[in-house]
């Protein structure tokens, strides 16, 4: 009874293996499911789901992507800035690093174009194996690696990925759990109590 | 071809709505529930697979418990000591209370008894608001309470939150994602390095 949503636009139906238009397609399947990961992870997003969400054929996307761990990838892989938006608040003043770094990732939490690449990954990152690693990827290796790409380095892995677990677990309490405490802060009141840590696990100043 | 598991024990294929048992069968169901719950999550874990675990009918389940959602607040309900065992290190010398907490908060992570429950509540929560609760029931709201029934108090809330939040985040990128350069430190090595952190929430001390 409801009329066609405009939205959907002429992706909608597009039979399988149409040529022009492949790469707007793509597009429109990636960010279908991007956010449907980002809703009900990686197990609870079924291809068909997606599929409808895009508006095109299932076999479409098994075309474009095979198998829904490749597709999962996909939406993260070379299409998410947020490792560099990390590494460049890591530039810069030593003494602020850790209020900077605090600052940026709440805002990527909060940010439309980065918040459903972090609520997919977080969301799929606890039962999928595939999906946890992709994750610290973009928390730390990637991070790691645009931040300089010095020889690897053990300590400041450490101290990248103690910061980043911190402040993944403040992201998941405030933004996933939805915990009261943490959800009636704004985000400047956070920022004060958290960054003293944040500074001590990137600087390796000591109390 | 195999024989029967003796492990499964007189609960396998037990008759629906036999009385005699009751209780046994009842805590083998949440105990296969946990343990489900605790791999795949909520979304995950069906009544079905679930009652296979158990050894019994899934219609049994239904008859003790209704739906999969009162199973699994029954799986941690009144059956997790974590509150009270996080509460009893709040207890003590206010210098050390940042150790304590994060010492006792990564062995309940690690011991048979408590792990399975902590994993559910996790692999949960994400998806599920209803998980989420009951996430941040038993490790805010509850250890609050066993603290001392004291009036509503939201700083000590806040500060219970913000030291929750990070271990949680310690624990997920060690014990779920499994981070290398987490999963690398020993127990210890952890403890060291947050618990400055912690003490820091917990007691409002500033660096």
């Amino acid at each position: 009874m409801t009329p066609p949503d405009p939205e959907l636009g002429p992706a909608r139906k597009r039979p399988t293996g149409r040529r022009t238009g492949d790469s707007g397609t793509r597009d429109a399947i990636l960010d279908a499911a991007r956010d449907l990961f980002a809703e009900r992870g990686l197990d609870g997003a079924s291809v068909r789901a997606i599929a409808n969400a895009a508006g095109v054929d299932p076999a479409l996307i098994r075309h474009f992507f095979g198998d829904k761990g490749t597709l999962f990838a996909a939406t993260v892989a070379n299409r998410t800035t947020i490792p560099q938006r990390i590494a460049e608040t890591l530039v810069g003043d030593p003494a602020t690093v850790g209020r900077r770094v605090t600052d940026t990732y709440l805002r990527l939490w909060e940010e439309p174009a980065t918040r459903p690449t972090l609520l997919s990954l977080v969301r799929s990152a606890v039962t999928s194996e595939h999906a946890a690693d992709m994750l610290i990827d973009v928390m730390v290796s990637r991070v790691r690696t645009q931040e300089g790409a010095e020889a690897v380095d053990d300590i400041r892995m450490r101290q990248i990925a103690l910061a980043a677990s911190h402040l993944l677990g403040v992201a998941i309490a405030r933004y996933v759990l939805k915990a009261a405490p943490v959800v009636a802060l704004d985000r400047e009141t956070i920022v004060d109590e958290v960054s003293p840590a944040i500074q001590r696990y990137l600087t390796g100043a000591r109390d």
